[in-house]
């Protein structure tokens, strides 16, 4: 331990520079923060022949100021308007403004803004006050035949409100942020599209105090953006959640939905079930905004008892194992558990070091045991709901797990992780400082078609010399679960990194994965669409847009393969 | 006792005649039967001021034959083509045959082949050997703008095929079902369309036989048409079987379909689950025959470990104590039964006649406990799954009811009922031979509205003067349930019953409750349908309908509420 480097690079740890493209591009709070414990750089150094004098200098960090000049494409007569309808102090022409919600999180933007190059931006901001506002807006857009790219939360990975051909920005975060109506009874909230994770989560926790409830209630959904992501944005995105294999996701919990296109309103019936026909509910599942604008959602929520809650971690000898016992767990109907994921081996020797359990006495005793370094793989995991059918998952668990010739960690491993497991993608920043990339990208999968895959990934991405690249799976059903690729790589050139990006997306296809879990499709693996799912499923979700968006307003473009990418 | 009638009416207790109305409307097996018994008989006298005299001659039987003539609306040469397609032998135009597979099980079709009139029938039946002949068919009609009706089990309760506009009856069930590929790692069974329930249910349960599994497998879907009904109407109709609150419904239990529209073929994916927009999968959920024909589906099956299963059954004192304890089980989180059934106090009080249970010990402990006839309400339930996960249900739930002031009845109602589940359609004929209508309406609710959509339901009913109206609750979710009405009444007036019928209809939509939890929408409820959804999503599903079949050939007319009701 004494020769050990003491030398660590100097992590940003300031808010970014107000005005900067870095405070439009950082991920999560400003003021939030992961750097790279010293493990992980370390590893980063050796994986990338590094050495400390190359984290003296940063290359980029986009704390330059915006300093752009885009005239807005709108006429002075539409602005006006659109200030006649939400007020002067929800309209914003202003390049920076109109640049931060023309943004998402993908690694390609990041890296664009920290070269201080802009791509195209929306001409105009606006953040309706309510939902009456929406439909003014939509109708008068509909007559002027002026874009609407709603934004939510802002942590699309896919460009999934780029504002590819002008128009406004809608921002329904700032005003459309309520629970309009909390229902006990039914055990479901009404929630205003725009509000945050938290903020929801926070209501439905303290629901006996604020509504005199009898029971405090959670909504279920964790997904690792929680934190800056809306309850409409979960929904439209088809998102899921950390703990779906639980709680199911996002699509999953949503009863019933208002939406305003430009053909009218609609509200969907919120029963529990109903066989009345195809269900607009349904239609609009996954429409990213490209039929209309939800506003109001009706939510299933879970009773919230966190006291419940089991924990359990596991270490198995290779993949295989993992897979194994995680399809005998996904199989068996004694209850699915909630957080529920395995890591591949080189995830595993990652994940041990992130979450510091790396040379502690749990890391020696699994080496003692013949749990290799880089065969190894993690299992993390929790049961919620009733207490006994918690412990029923947990005792179930064990057992499976050590068929499957698991050593069990105890819950520590996954007491370690959950606190951390909003803010790995802040790790991010620090990185790119420095001229490297993490990316991730992910696919569902069948049990049948896993480790094809796995592999056909895995070989693609470190056929790169020198790529560190961590697979997890972390959403469970009966028929199969995700695979989750996170890849970080070394590479200055832009068109090089995005030439890797596409490649992996290639192999994600032609391994028989689906084009996404839970990311969505945006306008990042639109040109992928109508080969995955056949121009006959493609045409019908043209009939809809048509039908729904006859002038094509809402979020026009490529965006879900609609159109040929620009 | 020794005062006890002795008379029994002559209930048929022969297979309809060869060739007579009656073999096409009698439900299920010609041979199969249950005849009201003693106690349900002595009932329906008293409740419709009947004698034992009212019972010698019998109104209608159905018996005659089928002597209608009836010229095909098509050509010698579209005939020629259905024939080359599909061999001769596969192809019919005898009345007989196209008056059978146009006709459902709705009490009105009954009512009038009993008197011998017969409607609209198909002007052609064919049985395609398989899917491309299916293919060419639909190519074929498309381009004639022949009508196409598809036959599933022919177990529909609204008129689902009824051959409005002409053309062909497409029988599924003849050749289109088998198990295609049975899938153990991923836990599917991708089966044609018309396998009916019980084939399905056996290769499955015979899956370590018949292909080497590991597991036997079941299918988790018992509708009370499970015997007569099939794997791909199941789906087109939303459909919901006894086991639902545990297994899910059927179009939960589907992971992909393959579909011939009239547009093209579509075969969806089948991951678990998947971000990539809006689904075909779901579209076609509930399209009953509009949009194309499904000819193969890929169904979830779950382990078969009928050893594992637990059975318990409750007495409440009465309705408002069923419904808070069965919403105390729906909300706990303790994994949900799969036989899940509250009936009340009018069903209970005939249940309890039908499953034998009047009378016994059982019954003289309720009593003596306090619980009083007209007002007790019967729960059944079984749980399935991993056997510590039942138990734990079991247990769960009988701390529930005993909090909720419930007696517990040991698992012997239940099992008195199990075996008969599937029977009770076959009292309806019995009692039709004596001028008694017995027939079922049913919807969903939310728990806020169950006991305002239940009262007011009930009281509808009850205001026509004798009358029996018997209600459970079956299908259970977080946030609600169904409510399924089953009533009995004297008339011999067919236009007094439709209106009756109607006038329920009514009530249902009036009280909140949905048009349908699990029958479909067909053309019975079919002009309820735009007040109900509302204009702008039947627009949707018009949209869709043009997209999918622009000649309009795919179950053409008011299905779904797509046209004007002729």
């Amino acid at each position: 331990m004494s020769t050990k480097n003491t030398f660590k690079p100097n992590w940003i740890n300031e808010p970014p520079k107000k005005g900067s493209f870095r405070s439009i591009f950082k991920f999560g709070n400003p003021k939030g923060f992961k750097h790279p414990n010293d493990n992980l750089y370390q590893e980063i150094k050796s994986k990338f022949n590094l050495t400390d004098a190359d984290f003296i200098e940063k290359t980029t960090t986009g704390n330059e100021p915006v300093e752009i000049k885009k005239e807005s494409g709108l006429e002075t007569h539409q602005i006006d308007k659109f200030i006649h309808i939400s007020g002067k102090e929800n309209v914003s022409p202003k390049e920076y403004e109109r640049l931060k919600f023309s943004t998402g999180k993908t690694v390609e933007e990041a890296l664009k803004l920290r070269a201080g190059k802009v791509d195209k931006i929306s001409d105009l901001v606006v953040h309706p006050r309510n939902k009456s506002e929406i439909s003014a807006i939509i109708k008068y857009c509909n007559q002027q035949k002026i874009p609407i790219y709603a934004y939510g939360g802002g942590s699309s990975v896919n460009f999934g409100y780029y504002p590819e051909k002008g128009g406004i920005s809608l921002v329904l975060s700032t005003h459309l942020n309520k629970v309009v109506e909390f229902n006990e009874i039914n055990q479901t909230a009404t929630v205003e599209a725009g509000m945050m994770g938290p903020a929801f989560e926070h209501v439905l926790n303290n629901a006996p105090k604020l509504y005199g409830a009898n029971h405090a209630f959670t909504c279920g959904h964790f997904p690792q953006s929680f934190e800056y992501s809306t309850v409409g944005g979960w929904f439209v995105t088809l998102g899921s959640g950390q703990q779906s294999s639980y709680y199911g996701d996002a699509a999953d919990l949503v009863l019933g939905v208002e939406i305003i296109t430009p053909v009218g309103e609609i509200i969907t019936k919120d029963y529990p079930a109903t066989s009345t026909g195809p269900k607009v509910l349904d239609i609009i599942k996954g429409s990213e905004g490209t039929l209309g604008i939800v506003v109001e959602l009706t939510w299933k929520i879970f009773r919230h008892k966190p006291k419940n809650r089991q924990y359990f971690s596991f270490i198995f000898p290779n993949w295989e194992a993992a897979v194994h016992a995680s399809r005998e767990i996904s199989q068996s109907e004694f209850g699915m558990p909630a957080v529920f994921r395995i890591s591949d081996a080189e995830e595993t020797h990652h994940g041990l070091k992130l979450y510091g359990i790396e040379d502690t006495i749990i890391d020696k005793l699994m080496k003692f045991r013949g749990f290799k370094p880089m065969e190894r793989c993690l299992f993390l995991g929790t049961a919620d709901g009733d207490k006994r059918f918690a412990r029923n998952i947990k005792s179930s668990v064990k057992k499976i797990c050590k068929k499957y010739g698991a050593m069990n960690l105890t819950s520590y491993p996954v007491r370690k992780w959950e606190p951390g497991r909003y803010k790995d993608p802040y790790l991010r920043e620090d990185l790119m400082d420095y001229g490297i990339i993490m990316d991730t990208l992910e696919t569902s999968v069948k049990w049948d078609n896993l480790h094809k895959v796995h592999k056909m990934c895995r070989d693609y991405v470190k056929s790169r010399p020198a790529t560190i690249c961590m697979t997890h799976a972390s959403h469970f059903y009966e028929q199969g679960t995700n695979l989750y690729f996170i890849f970080i790589i070394k590479e200055n050139d832009m068109q090089a990194y995005l030439d890797f990006h596409k490649g992996l997306i290639d192999q994600i296809e032609k391994s028989g994965g689906s084009l996404s879990h839970h990311h969505g499709v945006g306008r990042m693996i639109a040109q992928w669409m109508p080969q995955h799912l056949g121009e006959n499923q493609m045409n019908v979700i043209r009939a809809l847009k048509k039908h729904f968006d006859p002038n094509n307003i809402m979020n026009p473009g490529s965006q879900l393969g609609l159109e040929e990418p620009c």
